[in-house]
This record gives structure tokens, sequence and C-alpha cells, in this order.
């Protein structure tokens, strides 16, 4: 196997004052490239740790690579750090020097000092093109304890770090891991929905029979149990052979709980049955303030089956807007199963679409109440046939409230689209 | 100072399936603490690695927060790792086994075996209720090298992990830091808007000079870039004197760009502004189809200046809901600087606020011509003393363009309400 090592370099990651999206993102990639991912690590700015953390794991790796630590103020270690572990020094790169003027010269700001000192680069990098801001990436070819090892300095800011691999770096990855002979290792997953994780697990029963060398994770999500299956072969098509019998036996076993494969995401499912009976939806939202209209155009081509919403947040916007009765809306407040229903069906006329969802609830920290308490949510839905509404009592934490409305709106979605598909 | 590693548990993690966001969360809420934490590290589900990981990285730290690897299914490896390492066998432990049976109970599923397996417990360890979920976290006090060590192993689902820390988990980090009497490290993030991080460095100089022992990272972000200020002492007051007397001189320097501090994000900041002047806004939406209704929701309380906003994904709904004029859509396109300003003017009478912002783009990956290339946004204001349109010009990538239109719609809504304070 080519095994690789990602390292992201920064305090801000070490403290937690930014989620790290970019190990996730470029060990995806390396993942789909057959490659194995065998560590993420994050470290802080500083020389002393960069340098023992990457010796450390380029003994475990072929690959490392490195994020963060390349702008052009004093806590940006990365550059010094290499130089000091491959006895290098910096010259000046006249196309990245180019490059960043040409940035500052279009944006009309004055370059400083700092970012011409982000065209010096190591002598023994070959410089990656950063199309999107102003640090290169760098890829170093090195002997280490003996061992030639390969290693991959991007920048932070992900959308330049995604920019660069796939201008050229996921190339580059590609031909090191062809150049190495190694064996890769193929994924599929499947989505599933309406059984726990347990149960599952008990109706494929005997996995360690049928797997044979192959990998079955059970990775639970809000909506239903996902299954990845992974097998280690000397090519992608050995691989995949060996990774459909494995999918036949699931499928046959628990094929009626299966909604989707590979990259699919509950929305995308969703999309695609939406799309396939030709169906469209719009929204009402309330405490999700517009999270479920912006996860309906989440997928590219959706103005295919969304049509639109309405982000109806005061009292006055849901009767104003979806003629919600003011009666309803006094008798039984905001949060109810009636309030519900009337929003879905006012979506629906006012949007014309076949069907509406709808979500009022109480998101919280505050507006709990003993009767429904913070993480109460009603859902509604309407199609041709009229509307309903059903109840959830998610957590006392707001975001993971609306999350969690958003997911149970789009599940109800689901379940009415499979109905069709049953008639 | 009291150390603190994190190590993430779950192949799905390393493979990229998933982002990590439980090691930002811990990072976070440990580095309030005052505690420093030197690395996280993800691994895959593998006894061998994960015990060899804990081995290596409480050489380096005083407590190692485990999460994953607690599911009920043949993947999950944390509790055999466990029991390997510090030679320790499962017990069943009542109390975990009847949260069990009472949470199956109460959805009304019936319990696997497997589950019921989740109630036995390294000896050892002293459980962490577990109340928004099945698998317990465990508390584990260990001689090591001659060291006492501590470790906590948290269950992998965000929330599950999050409930125990806030319920029991946190007050043990804070008991452990105390007692061990260690240094604290404190921070302060100032945040600024309108000026380069280059220019930024420049303006406020000779940090090294001033900084005396602090230290001070520049952390760029896309609507400006925070400083943050951290600085180590024997107590937490001694920390936040040093630390006030950094960050008078730096708002000296550089005060008229700080536009907020803390754990402020910029929807919080362009909330307070908008409390603070006693403003109300709505929003209109094509291509964010309802994400910045969701960002000014993200807060709670944000009825206050929140009404309501339209996601207008289509043509007709542009119109029909917002007024927006056919010939307009048809003489500029839908991304265009006209349609912009008529929805903002549209949302702005509809919903009956004081602003009102509108978001027309080319999100992509499609629907790019030459001369609106994708990434191509149009963001319209409009408040009393009219509206109107700036266009950008993002990335190729959907998501990051969506995002970047919020982002963007904020800060021209905070550059409105800071000219109002300056009037």
């Amino acid at each position: 196997m080519f095994k690789i090592s990602i390292i992201s370099i920064g305090d801000e990651i070490c403290i937690g004052q930014i989620v790290n999206t970019n190990s996730a993102w470029l060990a995806a990639r390396c993942t789909e490239l057959g490659a194995e991912v065998v560590a993420h690590s994050t470290i802080g700015d500083d020389i002393c740790v960069i340098n023992s953390e990457i010796s450390r794991l380029f003994s475990h790796s072929d690959l490392l690579l490195l994020t963060g630590g390349l702008g052009p103020t004093h806590d940006d270690m990365t550059k010094p750090a290499l130089c000091e572990l491959f006895k290098d020094y910096l010259v000046l790169h006249e196309p990245t020097l180019k490059n960043i003027v040409e940035r500052f010269r279009k944006r009309g700001i004055p370059m400083s000092e700092r970012n011409r000192a982000q065209a010096e680069l190591p002598s023994k990098c070959i410089p990656l093109k950063n199309t999107a801001g102003t640090a290169p990436g760098m890829f170093f070819k090195e002997t280490f304890n003996g061992y030639t090892k390969n290693l991959i300095s991007l920048p932070g800011v992900p959308k330049e770090m995604t920019t660069i691999m796939e201008n050229e770096g996921l190339l580059l990855i590609k031909k090191l891991i062809a150049d190495s002979g190694s064996e890769i290792t193929a994924y599929k997953t499947l989505h599933t929905t309406g059984i726990a994780e347990s149960v599952l697990a008990d109706l494929i029963g005997g996995a360690e029979q049928f797997l044979n060398g192959a990998t079955l994770a059970f990775l639970p999500s809000y909506y239903g149990v996902r299954l990845r299956i992974g097998k280690k072969a000397g090519s992608a098509q050995l691989a995949e052979n060996d990774i459909a019998e494995i999918e036949r036996i699931i499928r046959e076993r628990a094929g009626k709980y299966v909604i989707g494969e590979g990259n699919e995401t509950l929305i995308s499912i969703v999309g695609n049955q939406l799309r396939y009976f030709g169906k469209t939806v719009s929204t009402a939202e309330s405490c999700t303030g517009g999270m479920l209209g912006a996860a309906f155009t989440e997928i590219s081509g959706s103005s295919e089956f969304f049509i639109g919403g309405a982000v109806v947040y005061s009292n006055e916007s849901k009767c104003e807007f979806l003629n919600v009765k003011c009666e309803t809306i006094e008798n039984y407040g905001a949060v109810s199963e009636q309030t519900a229903i009337e929003l879905a069906i006012g979506a629906r006329n006012k949007f014309k679409t076949d069907f509406a969802l709808s979500i009022t609830g109480i998101a919280g920290p505050s507006g709990g109440t003993p009767e429904k308490p913070v993480g109460t949510v009603y859902i509604g839905i309407a199609d041709e046939m009229g509307a309903e509404a059903r109840v959830y009592s998610f957590s006392d934490n707001r975001a993971i409230n609306r999350e969690r409305a958003v997911g149970a709106a789009l599940a109800l979605l689901l379940e009415k689209l499979l109905l069709i598909s049953k008639h």
C-alpha cells in the first residue's frame, strides 16, 4: 500500500479555533486514488514540533501532506522548518513573485515586503502554482533513513489548498502511487435508512465469514447507517470485483433498507427521487431560518425540483406570506402541529409545487416551556393528498436541533417519495 | 502547563468520509479551561495503532481525550484496546445497562445483544453517564512510565460526546488542571475587517518588542483578519493583565479596523450592531437558497432583528414574491445588478424591515457565460436611503461561492451599520 499521512500545522487548529476541513478533504481525495491514509496529525506553529512530527510520520508513510504555516507573518513556520530539516535555503522563485505582484496589482492594493518573501522558496522544492492566493505549494522528494520519501506542503486556506491540489497535486499523487507499484484499497459505501445499527449488523450476520479479507464498517448518521466496504488488492479492478460480491450479499440480506450508494447524501438521494418522479418541492421555515432551502440548493441543477421557499421567522410573516390563520397561531402556538400543517399548505399553494415541507420548532436555548421544551420541532408535509405534521424532540442544543430538523424533513419527504415508487 | 492531546479513532475520519468536528470542539473547551492542547491525532480502528498512539502521546501529555470506537459493531476497537493497554477486563456496569434498556424501551425498538455489550466496561474506569446515547464515557487514571496519566474515552457521535463533556467531563478536566498546580494559558482574539494581513502586521509593527513573552497570531478569514493574543502565566488573572496591555497597544495602532472580539463571529457582530441601533433586516436569496437567513438565525434571539426572507430560486418566484419586474430579468438577466437591487427593494417592502439584503449569482459548476462566469455574484442592499448592488467574483467551487456570498452580504450590511455609528 502507498501510505499517506496528513499534518495540519497551526495553533488555531490545535486550540480548536477553527475546524480542520483540509485533512478530511485531502484524505477523501487520496482514498479515491487508492492510497491508504494512515494518520492525520495536528500540531502548533513550532519548528521543533513540526520537524519531529515530519520525521516520525516519514517512517510510517510514503508521502506526507502538510497544510498551513505558509502565510506572510512571523507565526508562519513551515518554510523555516523544512529548510532546517532538509538542510536547504530559500531562493527567490521568479514565477511566484510575478504571480504575487499580479494579484496585488489586480486587487489594487499595495504589496508588502512580507508578501514578497512568500516568493522565496526552499531551493530543493518543485513549486506548485497557487492560482487562488499568494503562497505556492511545494513538492519535495528526499532521502530519509535510506528511503525516498515524498512531501507536499500546501497553504492552510482551504480554497488555496484545494485549488493547488486540483490543478497539479492530485495528478502528482496519482503518479507517485503508480510509480510505487503498490497495492491499492477500493471502497464502496451503501446508505441505509429505517434500521438501527445493531439490528442491521444482525441482519447482515456473520460478516466475518463472507468478508474474505475485506472490511465492513458501520457508520451511523442522523438519517441512517452507512455501510462501507473496503478491499485491498493489486489493482482497482480486482478490488472492485471482490467488493461487488460483498455488496451482492449485503443487498440480498438488507436490500430493502438500502437507499443509495457512494458519495450520495440524503439530499442527493432525495433530489434524485424528485427528478425521477418529476416532482417539485418548496419550503416554509421558521426555526431553521433557510437551512432546508440551503440544503436543497447545495446540489447543482436543483432548480429542476426546488422552486423556492419562505423564511417566516416572525408570526406576522407566517400569516402574511403563507396564509397561516392568526387564530391557529393564537390557539395552538407558532410551534404546533396545526401551524406546521398550514405552513406546508401555504408554501405548496404559493410556490405551486407538488410537495411542500415546513419546519417550526423551539431551537433553543431559550423559548422552551414544560409542554414544549427546547428541541420540540414540528415538521409538516403537504402533497396532492393533503397535509400532515410530525413532532420530534431533539436536543437542548440550538445548532443540533436545526440540523436534525433539516435531516428529519428530508427523511420525511424521502418516505413519501419511496411510497410513490411502491405504488 | 497542563498538556492535553486528542486522539480521534475511526477509519471514517482517517479516510476523510467525515470531517472531524469533535477535536476542534474539545480543543476549544480545553483551551478555555487554560490547558495547552499539544496535538490532535486521527487514526484508524486498529488495536495496535490505538495503543501505540496512546503510549506515544502519554509521554507528551497529562491527559488524553479519545473519541470514537465505542459503538456496538465489530469495527469498534477502543474498549479492547484499552483493556489490553491497561491489562484490564470488561465487567457489566448495571447503571449503564439500565440506561441502555430504558433508551430502547422509550424508542420502542428491540434491543440487541450488541447493545447489551455496550454496558460492559473496563473494570478500572470511572463511567461518565451518556444521557444522549448508549455508550458511556470512561475516565482512567493510570501509572505510565512512573507518571500518573489521565485518559477520557468518549463516543464519536458529536452530540453524545458533547453531552457527556458538558455534564461531567469538563468539570473533571477543570479539577485535574487545578490539582496539577500547572501554569495556564489565556487567549484573547480581536476581529478586524478591511485590512490585508500583511498591511495589518506592518501597522501593528515590532510585535516582538511589546509581546513580552506573549504570542500574537494572525488568522485570516473571508471577512478579515483575526488577531489572537496568547499568554502563559501562573494564574488566569496574571495572564489576563498581560493580554490587556497588549490589546491596548494593538487597539492604539489598528483600533479603527477592530470590529469585535472573543468568540464573536461576523454574524454575531452584525447582530449586535442591528440590536444596538434597533434595526431590522430581511433577505432575498437565489443561489444561496436560504443560507443567509440560516446565518442570521444561528444566533438565539435573532427574532429581535431578523424578520424573514424569501428564497426565490426560480425566475417566476422572483417576480411573484418580490415584485421583480419581468422586463428586468429579461433585459439584464436574473444574475444582474438590476435584479439584485429589485430583489432587495422587494424584500424590504414585503417584510417591512429597515434593511434588506439580496443575493443572486452563478454558484456553478454550470450556468456560467463568458460575461458572467461561474462565481459571479451580485449582492444588493436596500435601506431607507435607497438601494445598491455590488458584483463579486469568487471561485469555481459551488460551496465556496455560496459561503462567500453570505459572508460578503453580512460584510456589506456591517459596512452600512458602521456608517450609522459614524454619523
